[in-house]
C-alpha cells in the first residue's frame, strides 16, 4: 500500500510518500510545497495545484493529515485551518480516505513517546526509511505521519488500544 | 457583471448571485450548501463539489467572500477557516479574482451602518433586490456580500476612502 502523509501549512506544506508492505516500509519521495505571502485565494490555488500534482505523480492508495494543533493565536489557527482544508480536500478528490492523527499520536507511534522533539522525529524517520534525504522539517513530519498511518492501517486494533 | 457572494460555513455555506449593470442590481439566484457532521475530508469534498456546480451553472465574472470573524473559540475558528478555504479556492479555480470584505464593511455598504443586525441586512437585501426569496440567513448574507462587492468594483475609489 502506498501511503501519503501531509503536514499542512500555508507557507510550507510538507508531503511524504512511502510504500508499506506488511511491516516493511520503503521511502518513495518527499517534498515541500510553498505559497508566497499575498492574497489567500491564489495561495490556496497554488497549494491545491501542487498537491494535485503530487497525487497524480505518486498515486497513493491512502492518505493521512496531522490534526491541527489549536493554539492561542487565532489568526495562525485560521491560516492553518485553510491550509489543512486543502490537505484534506485533494486526497478526497482522488477518492482516498484520509486519516487524521493528533501530533502526539504521530510522535508516540514513530518515536515511542508523545513528547518527542523535531530532532528525534527526524532521527527515527531516517532509521525507518534508510537512505532517505529529507527535503525540510515539514517533509520529515509528513513522512512521520505516513509511517504512523501505515502502522495503524496494518494493525487497526492498535488504534483501539492506544 | 455577474457577481457571486459567499458566506462560508462548514455546516451551512450561503451563496448568492446578482447581476450588476452600473448601479442597477438584479437578483439571479441564492441558496445554501450543507455538509453533514462527520469526517472533515468528505465534508470539504461535498462543499467543493456543490460550490463547483454553482460556479458552472451561473458563471459569475467575479466573486467575494466575507472575511472571517476570528473569535475566542479556537475550534470554531478552525472549522470556519476550513470552510472558507473552499469558498476562496473554487472561484480561484475558475480564474476569478476573489474579493474579501470584513463583516462590518459589508454591513456599512448594504445597510449604511457597521453594526446592523441580521434583520436589517435581510430587509436591505430585499429592498435592493426586489422580488427576491431568501433561501436562508446565510444566503441573505451571501447576497449582501455580493451587493457590497458590486458597489466596490463599480467605484473602486470608495475602497480607498473607506
Amino acid at each position: 500500500m502506498r501511503v501519503l502523509g501531509i503536514d499542512p501549512g500555508l507557507r510550507n506544506l510538507g508531503w511524504g510518500v512511502i510504500d508499506a508492505d506488511g511491516g516493511r516500509l520503503r521511502h518513495v519521495a518527499n517534498g515541500t510545497l510553498h505559497s508566497e505571502a499575498g492574497d489567500l485565494a491564489p495561495r490556496l490555488l497554488t497549494l491545491h495545484r501542487a498537491l494535485w500534482d503530487v497525487l497524480e505523480r505518486f498515486a497513493p492508495g491512502t492518505a493521512a493529515v496531522e490534526q491541527t494543533f489549536v493554539n492561542k493565536d487565532a489568526v495562525a489557527t485560521l491560516k492553518l485551518g485553510q491550509a489543512r482544508a486543502i490537505a484534506l480536500l485533494v486526497p478526497a478528490q482522488f477518492g482516498l480516505e484520509v486519516g487524521e492523527y493528533a501530533p502526539n499520536k504521530v510522535k508516540k507511534t514513530v518515536v515511542g513517546v508523545g513528547h518527542a522533539d523535531k530532532r528525534q522525529i527526524e532521527h527515527m524517520v531516517k532509521m525507518q526509511l534508510p537512505g532517505v534525504t529529507l527535503d525540510s522539517p515539514d517533509a520529515a513530519d509528513a513522512l512521520a505521519i505516513a509511517i504512523c498511518h501505515a502502522h495503524h492501517i496494518r494493525a487497526p486494533q492498535a488504534r483501539i488500544r492506544a
